[in-house]
């Protein structure tokens, strides 16, 4: 591969030396907020939805990154523009990091003074899209573990932060039920919330349901799922519901960065609907692939092909 | 000052080669188990009991790190006695960080395949130690912030992980009330549970009250203290109490690795007890010193006399 | 009384037959899905309704009851159709109970193998008709007792299940305050839920409200008077309330497939508005009447004459 | 099989004729106190503790069920009696099954008027005990599901009750993860309870903890094993635990009336300790054995060579 | 000041004469029905929405006071002639306060006999209103404490009752970040529920939201902002919402019925939006301005100077 | 009767002059610590316990009465001096009240400045201990009615406060039992925590129980009992319990200032053991009277006595 470089705190070093300290907030106290934008045709998606989310966490969590969301704007277009020969042809994943920055205790470590930490990273998109073909084609398998999404009071989801290792949990318990399975969360009351990463919708006798935003991360894909939906004239309902309605949905599908639009057609073991993906999902992966430009479908197909003739295929394992 | 070795994945490096990567679990989903010892006298205190403590969170997060506890041991002794000319005389902190490792779909990163991370490093413990001379004689000030603890089902404060961006919180909210504050937290029901990242204890009519180990660390210190307190015929009870029973305290304290006890002289502006520290608080002190061999006050107050030489005199900060 | 046949696992049988095994999931867990549909001019209403809630129900605990709704529908008629005689000119109850079926321990007593078990039984509605006359023009008194409602986490109420057992505590809790009360439950929240077996609406200011369908059961009943209130121009809102908005509604009225609707005129001892069923609910009365073609209150009356000629008049008892 | 006597409302009658009526409040509500007793050498194991179980569970739900306690008693020795012969030399299970009656609307089916309806059945323990033997050497998996315990507020496990359709949806979760698995059951705030009709104990550096007596059934097994631990000077504490304690435990095992104790050796698949049943778990076996008179590890494999020579072995179901 | 006459059970006293007992329910139990109502223009604003939420609180809490609304209207108009001499020109302050009466076992103290002591008093609103006009123009600072709202189910906001000692906890918690900051409650799930006698909105985006009507006093100025919004063709939305969406609201306001509508310019030491009042803000404050014919900041800045001139300025305590 | 005086923030006045303010804290709140000391032989009884409680509870709330524990102990016993003669012999209620003070924007109508309300009285108690001859007897009813205890986060009752609308809402509630009905509290999770002003205890297979200090008030004579528990080899055990041990318990009584112990011999309608009161409950009823050398029931016989030739008896209503 090509060597990337990474923006760090106004400078464009590679990705050995981006490396976040062991006594930086981030690590120490899960202390960092963070975004994840894709790009279509490598020109980032809704890249100014992502970086009001960012500074909506910075406000939330108190941090003062020293630059404003323009300039934020423009160095996030400057790293893709450093990297796009790196990216040999593929998406980008374009990832923010921001933390609070080392602890003042480990001050004399630290050359530049005490201040947040902020990086900004491409990487092509090789790896992330390549599994998701047979994906969009047969849908996945969601499975609800014990254990529980935290609740916004606790650490508010809506931040996307680093303090999520209940996420990991949730992945260990589901895929004790399948490997292959995909953790749907659900909160202290039974009431589904996300996937470890991504947004959930039903579809029940021609109603779309998604659960309300107040304990879930606010996707962007989620709200451009919204909108396409609204547009076909079945516009999605923000509604508390749990397993009675997830069991006896006819459609599912997450939403997330990444894939965009995923089919769910197994929970808990059990075929949702048909145990195909439904008539509404398959239109919505047309309606965004429209959107977009670009045939999420056959993309990923492509670059199942590309990773192939890779050395070592990786697993999926960042959702 | 002088270089440091990392015990990093069975090698030792220098302090900047030991970096986490962004593309390691560790920083991406806060999904990492670690600990904190600290020398007496440059010999480690009970370094059993931490390991003991990180193998329980291996466990609860099915991590397997790939080193028997005797490994693990014997390469803390190593990386310490590796850095004992660098400590220059300080005692030690020793920090143990061990995550899952990098996530697969980054996997053409890393040389050495996808493994857990496990660092140990050592860190002179001048500016940590330094500043807690006139605490110790004055005590602290307690703030019970809106933020609260997350629940053991949830986030279980038992492991001691990496996310707890929650503590960050409590402490700026806390500082709100003093920039000096030491953030006390509770749980949705008003019950206090523990600092951020330190134990507390409180006496009144002569008994010595501390949160049960439900959700909270089970602190080293704090199980030393209660050995401790049983030599000194005044054992303490794990019992849930609030406000109620902290405001109407004797005497408060902390403990943590750190600075293993400290007087609370005020909470939520107001005095507790006399505002001075307690008789079995200051008992407590010097029991410690003794079975320590190190008198710890005067310890901290050399530190500050070597701190007050260095450049810059850092900042607590990593409490 | 004419003797019924039972539809019981794919046969008709007597009433004494059809009797559920101690070693039948259904009474060893309330393990059981069942419903209650009603005639009216002895024609099932909203057949399909309850059908399609049985079936809800079945995939929510994963029991296979190896019949399509359909041939539930058609057994459901043609179990009707051989008990019409029996009914003597009466409505009938038509209640279906599916089971998981046996405990494979207690296999050996049973011949036909271990499956779920089905059965479809009608009775003819004198006894739970008769007493509504009177109820219908004066109203019941609804008690909340301190027996709270199931949240749907734990057990699911949109299932019409067994496990209910709080249902009786409930009532015998309320009764303790008038011996014809009508239980009324709440949530942990104090958030009005559901009568034991019957759904609750106010009005207030004109505007109508019934407990959104989260911790109730979704009745058939309930489902019918929305789509009149509709109709009439005064369109239910689901939504929380509690004691405050009950105790100040100026109607109130529940819903079941029994009663269809029934005024709650008194409230924890107090008048509801002026005391006497109002004039919305009056009014729903007369459009279920029309809706099904049948005076209800008449209906009521006439039974109450006919069961009085009967031997032993049956108290009310299963609401 | 020769046939049995289940003793009904003061008769004995055949098992078939014992059926309980869907119109019953047993069935309609799962309104229905029980227990299971079980015989060593054929006589009653503690049967007085469980009897009066069953009569603190009558007054909980306030039915009147006519007989003394001394009454029970003596109806139970004769049913035992009356059903020797038809054991066949194996152990009884005594359940004793009494409901509140049938439901006063149906009244016209009872002959005998509306009263409680007691059952006391015996049935020969060849089925049950005969799967035991290889468990109680290699230890069953313990596996938490999503599903959690109904808390004692809103359904009493204290009362032995029929309302518990959730016990079989932990089942069915818990076996997604191994067909074999054993549903251990938390509470809302993750706190283990007990398994789906059984108690649980763990043992932590010989520190035998079991949850307090609050949101579970006071097993009498439970009990009798807190016994001889007193007696064996490990005296079980009744402690709150949750996930942590129990991946982090040395021993573990479910305690019950047909088994008596049961090694846990897997718990989410992971092995407890060694992933072997422990030493203390083994004496408490032997213990038990001495207690009782029997072997109860050489009894299950002699039941199962008696139920291998039957027609159909029958698979474990009835936990 | 002039002498003021205040309603007490019927006939018009002295305000030293109307004190409480301490033999009261009032003060015994803080059971006690209140409201306040403003004048403009020395007019009542709203009296009968006033005294419709006293009488739904005298419901709820079962007091039958022994006066028909209009009867308390009457009464209230009448105290307020009575009074307007002593107002030497301000607006009033009229509260109404209905206890349940004396406790019986005191009946020996009192002469006429034990019934609901009901006062009716009027207040000038001098020193009200004299701080708010610099509040108006640059805002105040809400500060959210640990201590929360108690929910409806345990005692209903949405009574005007007197048992709030929790109001002055929070108020106490609050200023220990800041002297002058107003607390903002939240619920146990941190959504944010009221000040401690005002409601509170923010402004997103252009989308007003407000707490809904559940938790919170159901404010009169509340309800005619929602007025106002409406006809401003900005509806505000009735939803739940916590510390997220209040810091990263771009304005935020309270009501209440002394000073209508006053902007929140800083949260938690941080300023909401650019630190100034917010431009729909303002907008309301004319509007209502217009509505009640009465420029409320000239109002406010008007009685500051009459107060300066009065011998001790009093320090705003009664919001 | 003759006339008493009340202590009143340092002087001596008349009961009508003692009258609180509307505009006091107190009663705008329900902001006021309070306390009610009993005299046996008309010494005070465990004054300084009472004391305390009361200073514990101005420490929570921030209340600074401007008086030492010592100097409040020598205005009480001066009160009760000076009221000895208006006792008639009577045994005292003395009655402490001390509220934050008037609010500051009503200050122009008080002379004396802002400063806490502090109030002293005493109360012959022929009308409080007239009716208790017979319930001591026979024992009283206790109901759980719908309103829980509010949780001690939200309102301590460990502060004697005067916040309690809701036990005047549960007592309501219990009485549309039985008017006679005492109301017995559970909190949000159905443990009982205590009456409406009372403890509770009960007492089963010779076990006695009692609330954990909590959620209630930590009463005086609970704490009485409690020690002559101890002394009778009886020690009763603070532990959670809910409707099942009370329904089930042999035994059950009451504590309060009042009446010292109360038998319940009836709850829910349903009799406690045989319905009398218990071998244990009499014996503590001696013991008390031995303690304070008053026979209590006698004296309850006594004063009924009395109050039946005085005019106009007063019902039971200040528990």
């Amino acid at each position: 591969m090509k060597p990337r470089k990474v923006y760090f705190n106004g400078q464009y070093v590679s990705e050995q030396e981006a490396r976040v300290s062991i006594f930086d907030s981030a690590l120490m106290f899960g202390d960092m907020v963070f975004d994840m934008t894709r790009t279509y045709g490598q020109q980032p998606f809704r890249l100014r939805h992502h970086l009001e989310r960012i500074y909506a966490g910075l406000r939330y969590y108190e941090i003062d990154c020293g630059m404003t969301i323009s300039e934020m704007e423009d160095a996030t277009l400057q790293t893709l523009a450093l990297n796009l020969d790196a990216l040999e042809g593929a998406e980008a994943q374009i990832m923010h990091n921001i933390s609070r920055g080392p602890l003042g205790v480990y001050k004399s470590v630290f050359d530049g003074g005490l201040r947040p930490t902020i990086t900004i990273n491409c990487w092509p998109y090789w790896w992330h899209l390549a599994p998701y073909g047979p994906m969009y084609r047969n849908g996945v398998h969601a499975v609800i573990p014990a254990q529980h999404s935290v609740p916004a009071h606790l650490i508010d989801p809506k931040v996307k932060n680093r303090s999520r290792v209940y996420y990991q949990m949730a992945n260990i318990q589901a895929q004790k039920t399948d490997p292959k399975a995909w953790a749907l969360l659900t909160d202290d009351q039974g009431l589904v919330t996300e996937g470890t990463g991504f947004n959930f919708f039903i579809v029940r006798n021609g109603r779309v349901m998604t659960p309300p935003g107040r304990n879930i991360l606010l996707g962007v894909s989620r709200g451009a799922v919204m909108e396409l939906l609204e547009n076909m004239g079945a516009p999605a309902v923000e509604q508390d519901f749990g397993l009675y309605e997830a069991v006896n949905a006819d459609e599912a599908f997450f939403t997330a960065t990444s894939f965009a639009i995923m089919p769910v057609t197994k929970l808990n073991g059990r075929p949702v609907g048909d145990g195909k993906p439904g008539p509404l999902t398959k239109k919505l992966i047309e309606a965004w692939s429209s959107m977009v430009g670009v045939d999420i479908v056959a993309q990923a197909d492509e670059y199942a092909e590309r990773v192939a003739q890779m050395e070592q295929p990786a697993a999926l394992a960042a959702r």
